[in-house]
């Protein structure tokens, strides 16, 4: 099993997070988007979309979208329970984190870490505070209600919200106003295999 | 089995459209965003996120999130095959739908449909135009190899890319040039059950 990434992307951590948990070996391709590593004719023709990360089979058969690739990756493990309202539940935060969290969040610190917040961005990463505690409000919510995102058990919805909330810092979201996750960042850094996102 | 929505969002035509194709029975509650109706501490109760749609089980369980809910409508149905890989695959679609394509071709049509392009966002609704015809692009080259997105069979993955495709041109995009995608939007309109969304 080969994927393609770049361990400082929080969606391309979400897969090496997994993998730790549950000890699946892999081989990693580092991939430099700036480079314009993903717009080859050679890795376009694994995802035509142009985007990473990217899980390429045995066979061959490819696989694209941090969220859709963890939820195979996890299949019949503990991660992702076979119970159709579970799964569901477990899809409807993954959807959140990819249109109502991630633009928000990933985006600031993206502005923020990668770009250093240059002039011609400032307005749009302001822009991008009220969405990012909003979705980290609703987060809060759940997560004073219950241990992980779906109930008492970690599953693959938590890996997907754990990449960006955990480093929301760095575009500036100070997360000492959410203490519920607070405690469930520490409790996800606390599992057995646990692996830290590269800095 | 109760749905929250709007009949002219393609985000909750998904739903009616999976039950139409499955024969599911529900009652239909219509919500009106632009009157706060998902703002109010009732609505809120059932979505934190404050969004339609929304599906409330007999019990009084609730899913939001629209790909999460018309994959919980359609388990064990021709519509959603047990294989991890396919559903992977259905996944996929529907996460590039959520990220590469709503955004850009949902907002589209929303900036010329409902709010008549506005001189205030002009240059958001022109910005849009290129990442929407990337994602029809994407979406066209898959159709040219395959009847439909996931292979030979009808899955919940094109219903998630029907809803706002078939209306594209909306939002300014020009179908006649996607001819896969135009044959896509004939077969599936002929899908026995089949109902339109409403204009």
């Amino acid at each position: 099993m080969e994927i393609y990434g770049d361990k400082q992307s929080g969606n391309c951590y979400k897969i090496q997070l997994v993998c730790a948990l549950l000890s699946i070996d892999y081989q990693w391709h580092d991939v430099d988007i700036l480079q314009g590593d993903t717009q080859t004719t050679e890795f376009l023709a694994k995802n035509p979309n142009g985007k990473i990360p990217l899980l390429v089979l045995e066979d061959g058969r490819c696989i694209s979208e941090s969220n859709a690739i963890i939820n195979f990756l996890a299949y019949q493990s503990p991660l992702l329970p076979a119970d159709p309202f579970i799964q569901a539940k477990i899809q409807q935060w993954q959807f959140f984190e990819q249109y109502s969290h991630e633009p928000y969040i990933a985006v600031a610190r993206f502005i923020a870490k990668y770009l250093k917040r240059p002039l011609e961005r400032e307005s749009e990463y302001q822009a991008k505070q009220a969405g990012g505690h909003k979705a980290l409000s609703v987060m809060e919510k759940q997560l004073q209600q219950t241990k992980f995102l779906i109930g008492d058990e970690l599953s693959t919805a938590d890996i997907s919200l754990f990449a960006y909330t955990h480093v929301a810092f760095e575009g500036g979201f100070d997360l000492s106003d959410y203490p519920a996750i607070s405690r469930w960042i520490k409790d996800i850094s606390e599992q057995d295999n646990f692996v830290a996102m590269k800095n």
